[in-house]
Formats: C-alpha cells, sequence, structure tokens
C-alpha cells in the first residue's frame, strides 16, 4: 500500500506506526479516502510529523476572517512560487474542493493576476508572495495596503503564517521529492460521485 | 518588562499565559538569564507557539549525525541569506556558545565560504542554502555531493529540515518586525562572566 | 458567443473574419469540440494570425525526433516558468491528450524534475527552459549533452525554437490577458465520453 | 559567399532555396546592398522562415501609432536586455537609418533612461522590457501609463508584440550563434556614400 | 607577524615597504592598536594601495552632509549586500566606534528596515543599495526622495559614491579572501578597557 | 565647450580647476583629439578625481600579463553587465582602438561568448563577470580554471581589480548620468583620417 516511490526515504508501515500518528492517517483517510502520502512521508518522523500537523492545524483550521478556500488560495499560490509539485496539486485538490471550482487552483497557482478572485484575494496573495519572495522587504505600507482591503492584523498575521508554513512544507516536499498521490489531480473537477 | 516594540503585535503579559507556555519561558530564562523575544512575541498565538516550539525542539535537540553547533550553523547562514536579524543575531549567539567560538557566527552569517569551519561543514551549508533558495532543483547529485562529506541520508534529511524550519521561521520575524533581546548582540563573544 | 473577457482586445465576430482565419476556426471546433480563445483573440489580428498559426504548425507538426507529446511538453513547461497562464492549461489539456497521461502535464508544468519522464526528456526539458531563461549562455557543453542523450542537431533546433516560440505566446497570452476556455481544465484528466 | 561560421546549423546556397525564398533574400540584397545573416540561416528551415519573415513584417511593416524608428527601438532595447548580439548590431543598423541618429541605437541598447528620446518613447520602452522580462505582472496600470503618454491600444499591443516576437527572435540567434553581418557595425554612422 | 592567512596573495614584511606606505601602517596601527589586514594586502601592489586609500580618505574623511556615522552605515549596508566578511566586520566595528551604539552595525548589515535609525537614514541607505545593486535604473525620482529628507545634491553623490566604492573593496576582499583582523569583531561592543 | 548636459552636476571650467587636473586634461585633450566627458564630471570633485585617475592608471598602464586591449575587453563588457553607457561606448571605442579591429567591442559588450576572441580571453571575461556579479562566490576553482589557460596570479588580480574598479566606475557614470562624447560612438570604426 505504502510504496518508497512517494519519498527519497523509507516510508514506515501503518501497523509499526504510534497510535495516535496511526489515528490521524485513519481520520484522513476516512474523510478522503486516502492517505495523502505527505502524512505517510513525515511519519518517518514522529516528533516532526506531530509538530508538523499541530501548526497546520492551529493555522488552517482556526476561527479566521479568512475562509477556508482563501487559506487555501494562499498555500496554492506558495506552492507556484516554490515549484513544489506535492502542495499544488494536493491543495490544488483541496482548494477546489473549498471554493466548489474547478477552475481556481490551477489559476491561483500559474498566475494570481488573472484568477477569478476578488480584488481583495489578489491584495492577500500579492502579500503572501512577498513573504514567500521578499520577507525582508515588508514593511508598514504593506499593512497599509492590506487594512485598505479590509483584513485586520490578526488576518495579516494569518496570510504570512500561513505562507511561512508553507515555505517549509513546499522545501521538505522538495527535499524528499514527495510524490502526491494520484486522486489529487482530479479531486474536485468532476461532480463527487454518489 | 515586555515592550510593544519587540514585535509589530501586542505581546502578552507573562501573567496571562497558559501555564505550559509560562513554564517554557521561565524555563529558558533560568538558562539564558533573559527572555528570549521569540517566545514572547509568538505566545500571541498560543497554539502556533505551542508547535513551533514542538517542531524546533524536534529538530535541534533530537539526537544527530548533526552537533548543536553544526544546526546553528544552518540556522545562522540561513538568517543571513533571508536578510533576518532576529535569527541573524539570536541564532549567532548560541553558535558562538555552542561553538566556543567567537568569529564564527559572523563569518557563517556574511559568507560561510570565508569561515573557519571544514570542507564537510562548507558542503553542508552549501546544501542548506540550496535548500532555502532554490529547493526545486534539489537532485540526486546533491544527496550524492553530502554522502561523500560523510553524511547519511538522515543527516541530510536534518539539514534540509532545519533549513526549512527556519524560512519559516526568519519570514515569520520578518513579517512581525521581531526585535532581538540586546543581550545576544554580546553573548559568546567574551568569557562568561563568574 | 465569443466574450469580451478572454482577452482584454475585441474579439471579432466568425462572421467578420476572412474565409481562412473562419475556416480554421471552424476546423479546430470541428476537432476539439470548441475554439480555442487564442484563435478567436489573435484573429483581431488577421495577418499576425495567419503568421502565427504557420510558425506554430511549422513547429508543431512537422515530422521530428521528438514525439507530439514530448513537444508539448516543452510547451507545458515553459509556459509554467513563464506564469502563462493560457498555455499551461490549453497546452497541458493537448499533453495529457498526446500521451494519454492525466497527471504528467501538471508534473511538468510545475516542476519537471520530479515529473514521471524519462532522462532523456529531463535533458530536453532543461535545456528549453534554458533557452526560456538564458539563452545567451548556451554553449557547447549543452549541444553535447542533448547528444548524449540522442537527440541530433534538428531535434535541438526543434526543441529551442519550440521553446523561442512559446516565449512569444506566453507573452502575447500575458500582454492580452487571453483566458483559457473551461474545456481544456479538464481535458485528458478522464476517459473521453462515448 | 554564405559561410558556416555564421551559424551552428548549415546555410542553403541561394541555388537550393524556394523561388519565394530566394526572391525575398535578393530583394533585401537589393535594397541593402548585402544579405542580412538571419535570412541565409533561417533558411535551413523554410517553413519557419516563412513564418517568421511574415510575423515580422505583420508587425514592423503596418502602419501604426508607432514609427518605424520607435518600433526599431524596442527592438534593439529588448535585443539587449536579451543579449542577442544578432539583433543588437542588425536592428542597431536599422535604428540609426530609420532615425537619422548615430547615437540612439547604442544608447537604447545599453541603457534606454539615458538615451537621447522623449519621455513618451521611454514609456514605451519600459513596457516592452515588462513584456520581455516580467510579463506575467503585466496590469492595468501598466495600460493606463502608456495610455497618459498617448499611446491608444492598438499601440499597445503593437509595443508588446514586438517586443514579444524578438523575445522568440533574439532566443533563436543566440540557440544557434547567430553571427551579425560585419556591413551592419558601421551602417548609419556615417553619411551614405553616394 | 603578518600571516598569508590573510590574504591568497603574498602579504609583504613592513621592512621592505615604501616609507609612505609603512608610515600609513604605523599611523593606524598607533590608533587602532593593530594593523588592518587591509592595508596589510593591498600592500602587495603599491600604486593600487596608494589609490585605494586615497580615494577612501577624500570620501570617508571630506567635510559632508553625512556624519561619519552615517558614512560608516553606507559601507555596512553594501558589504551585507555584497556578502562581504571583511567590510562587515571592520567597518561594522568603526560604526560601533562611530555611532557609539553597539547594536547598530549588526542590524544595519543584516536588514537596515529594521535598524534604529532615522527615517532619513533608512532612506540614505536604500538610495546606497540601489547604487549597489541596480545603479542603471537610478532616476530623477530618487534624487527627489533623498532631496525630501533634507539631503542635498553633495550629500547624494557622497551616498552614491561612497556605494559604488565599497562596490569595488568589496569585490577586492572578495576576490584576494581578505580575513578581518580578529580584533575587529568586539570593537565597538564593550566599553574601551582603561 | 563644457555643458551642464554631461553631468547631473556642475562641470567646472577649465579656468577654474587645479594646475594638475587641468594639466591631465589637456593632455588626454592632445592625445585623443577631445577631452572625455569623465575628466569634466569628476573634476567636480578634485580630489576624488585624483583618486579616481591615479587608481585607473594604476591598473590599466601597468606591466601586466594582459594586453590593453584585454584589459579594455573587461572594462567594456563589465559596463555591458552594469548597462553603463559611458563606459560601453567610451571604452568600446578605446578597444576598437587598441584591438585594431572594429567589431570585438560590441561583440565583447553584447555577449563575449559570441565575439570574435581566443578561449582565454574568454576564460578571462568570464571570471571579470563573476568579479562583477556573484563575487562572493570566487573559488579555488576559479583560479584553476584561469591557471589552466596560462594566467598566472598576477594576471588574476589584474582581471578581477580591473572588474572591481569599473563596478565603482560605472556606478559614478550611472549615478550622475554621465554623458560619453559624441566623438566615441565612431572612434575605432572607421581608419583614422590623415
Amino acid at each position: 500500500m505504502t510504496t518508497p516511490a512517494i519519498s527519497r526515504y523509507p516510508v514506515p508501515d501503518l501497523a509499526d506506526l504510534s497510535d495516535d500518528i496511526r489515528a490521524r492517517m485513519l481520520e484522513v483517510q476516512e474523510k478522503a479516502g486516502f492517505i495523502p502520502n505527505v502524512f505517510l512521508a513525515l511519519a518517518h518522523r514522529p516528533d516532526e510529523f506531530r509538530a508538523f500537523f499541530a501548526y497546520h492545524d492551529a493555522l488552517m483550521l482556526r476561527d479566521s476572517g479568512l475562509t477556508k478556500a482563501e487559506r487555501e488560495m494562499i498555500v496554492v499560490a506558495v506552492a507556484g512560487a516554490n515549484d513544489c509539485l506535492y502542495c499544488f496539486i494536493a491543495h490544488g485538490a483541496i482548494l477546489r474542493v473549498y471554493a466548489k471550482n474547478p477552475l481556481v487552483a490551477d489559476q491561483v497557482g500559474v498566475n494570481y493576476r488573472e484568477a477569478d478572485i476578488t480584488p481583495r484575494q489578489r491584495a492577500m496573495l500579492a502579500f503572501a508572495l512577498k513573504v514567500a519572495d521578499r520577507s525582508a522587504e515588508i514593511d508598514e505600507d504593506d499593512y497599509a495596503a492590506l487594512r485598505s482591503h479590509g483584513f485586520d492584523d490578526e488576518d495579516i498575521w494569518d496570510i504570512g503564517n500561513i505562507s511561512a508554513f508553507f515555505c517549509l512544507s513546499n522545501r521538505m516536499a522538495n527535499l524528499i521529492t514527495l510524490r502526491p498521490n494520484d486522486e489529487f489531480y482530479l479531486l474536485g473537477r468532476v461532480p463527487k460521485p454518489k
């Protein structure tokens, strides 16, 4: 079931995993129908696995001024900037599902300026990409631009921290040549079979 | 005691923190003599604080083929590449202490090619910076180069993940304009007062 | 039927087009089931339309040491490098159809190094991207590397000229904000309905 | 007369060319006094030759809000950005002739900001270079800036398409190491001998 | 005393130097307590030594609208941009001494945007870095921005020429792997011993 | 005679100059037939003028393993990399004269890889451009590559220092918008009139 080809590193058997890690995998499998490879590959390092997903959940599941779809837009745009195949494909799928829009993930991943999104969302992605590419140059003008679109400072923290977290995630995926599950490519492009 | 100037965001009072977070701060204060500002600033988001330091500890405290000084070298070189003042200064201090060398942090942070380090360490830093700057281009040749210096695949994961984690950390520090404690600038440059 | 939103520029009615241009459109519509927007948008300038598609056909339809799928791989990889939404999506669809592979277009467009392609194809794409990004630095070593993978000089011309032609095409699409037809996003991802 | 050194690829004899291609060459030879090497080198691929020059003529000979000298300014500035020796030299000569100005080609090719041109022409070249270097970032502000200098949307298409076409041309010239004819270097620098 | 390790090139004995060069060294030794390695290393080429320090003094000692500490800020910021270890360390020390501030050199060298300096000084450093990184793009707007902070045109020349001179100096130091004296690392960080 | 348009800064009258500076100008005028604008513009700052030309002469007139034409090739290639109009034009002229070759300056300035020069000269220019663009990355391999072409370490110092010096010069010319004398454009392109 798990195959070495999904990562340069050994992928543990579910049977050998700690209970909490296996439980997390079964939970996502229950929901998605399959275990995304990032879970299997990062389980090679259980402590890092736990910290990684704790960080992920703290950002992606918290109450926020950003919708879940908007948070996934950030992930996909940053994956495009970092040429990260895993996150482009896997989070592209999640974005399509959350946004109920089969086109937006590819648009945002390739060139957000031409995506079917609002001006507010474009400003959000411009900032997320500045965090990814030139964070040392962030200044008061960037904050002001986002506030003019109705984002408050907690929203700005969310945008920035999601971008920063996936800058970590993209680099890890590239480091281990993490392979996206085939299922992701089609997810959210066609109506869910009943 | 805590002042707004260490971050763009509100810094909570120690009295208002959860016990586990306050305990972590008091522990580091006990050891270092002061609370590094990254603890105070990230406590604004307790769940992210916990995940951040769990990730940090998983990487920086684990048994590894890399010494603690070598891990801090990676942090400082990556901070230099990302123009991150906080990590350059704070981890520069930690590196000086671990390496018992007052010069190496500045050398590694400005231009690791001219630092007083071994060829093995230079190869380690070259790879760490590739993870930071061009992770999508990592390929089998990079792994082979590191192995020729005696690193095994677990060491390579460590190098890569430390670089990736501080790519997150540097971006967060730049996002919130995190100010290094004044104490860090001198730490490890002069013999510790008795 | 034609809508302004597919281009910043006016899109002519089929009825107003010259016979040769309309014929070309009807031919592709017959085959694809719809008229790709690049035909409609470039028809704003009939002479450039004719030259553009003559150039396209000269490169993409000629007998060549490159398969049609390989030629489309070049197009998609170059579109990714140039952040060109239209070519990424439209030629991604064509690549999926030619390669009979629903995954390869996204792989090649985001990071060809991790695509399910042969080492020869990876060398081909590395060269195509050098033509796109740093053509002034092409030298004898690049030719030698391609020859070692079995490409002859005519193949190398093909790789280079396809990359160069789509550097033109990507820039035009970005200039006029050319919108991909919705149909392309799903094409080649699921078995063709009978 | 034709020598291999003008291209990495074989250069056909005039005698072996199709009539239309030879006629085109003789026409330009009649006018210029010599056959520019781009004609000889591209004749290696007759269909691409025909499409290339059809595209060239559609852009460079059409009625336009841009003078012929202005169109050549775009070509020379783009050649400078792409480090394309052939177009810098050959179109530099043409620009000097059209502008009746022996200095402007070198100025525009090296740094258009210091050239003896109008502010309107500087805005034109700034946009042409954005098309060449960062076309994905073109937005409404760029169009507005050009309109404020009196360019209409058809002029903007011309600027953009000329830049895009020579991004193709520059890459082909670099790919085949196309050598400028010696005659171009001096053309337009001294009064034409009678 | 002088050791080969401070430069890739031979370092002359003081005894073998021309009187004027030796006198200059003894003068700086008298003041600083040691001879900075740049003097020893550049003495390998006496004529270049003389011109280098004549240029240095003309810029750094002249009456100017910039304080000496401000001039050293430019040097340190440019050294950071050029990854020049020697100038980062040596001029960082001089800046700390002139500014009587143990923190400012590291701040300016790593990321001037977060340094404890005035908005006027930040504008000065932004311009100095534009001279270092993109001098061809300097235009009237840059001059206007500096004038709005109270700099006159002679000050702007000073900022630009100091940046340009250390672009030379940084490249020479990198070329010869010039090693900073160990003394510089601590200078200006602790009160001078009496 | 001297006009403000050659520099953003005031250009002094010859009558007001110190004797040594005026003498230098008259000497070059005697030889060249005109006073190159760099002399006039830099005379605005006499001490910097003296140091600049002392440095220039130390590098460009010394006995060296590099011919004078080779030294000018470095200058022109670096001017191309820095988009410096003055040095591209003025030193292009000097290169044509020294090399007795009307083509080589434009070739080297636009793309040295396609210039009519020896492999040894191409290696020299590759290194000069590395000094100009990425001096922090210079390492032992660069030295070895040059030695394999017969350069000794003093030659390498010359190559590097000439590149570094004109990195200063290019930035100053760009800073003050230094205008090349019209005479330079044609110099060395046609046989000298008797």
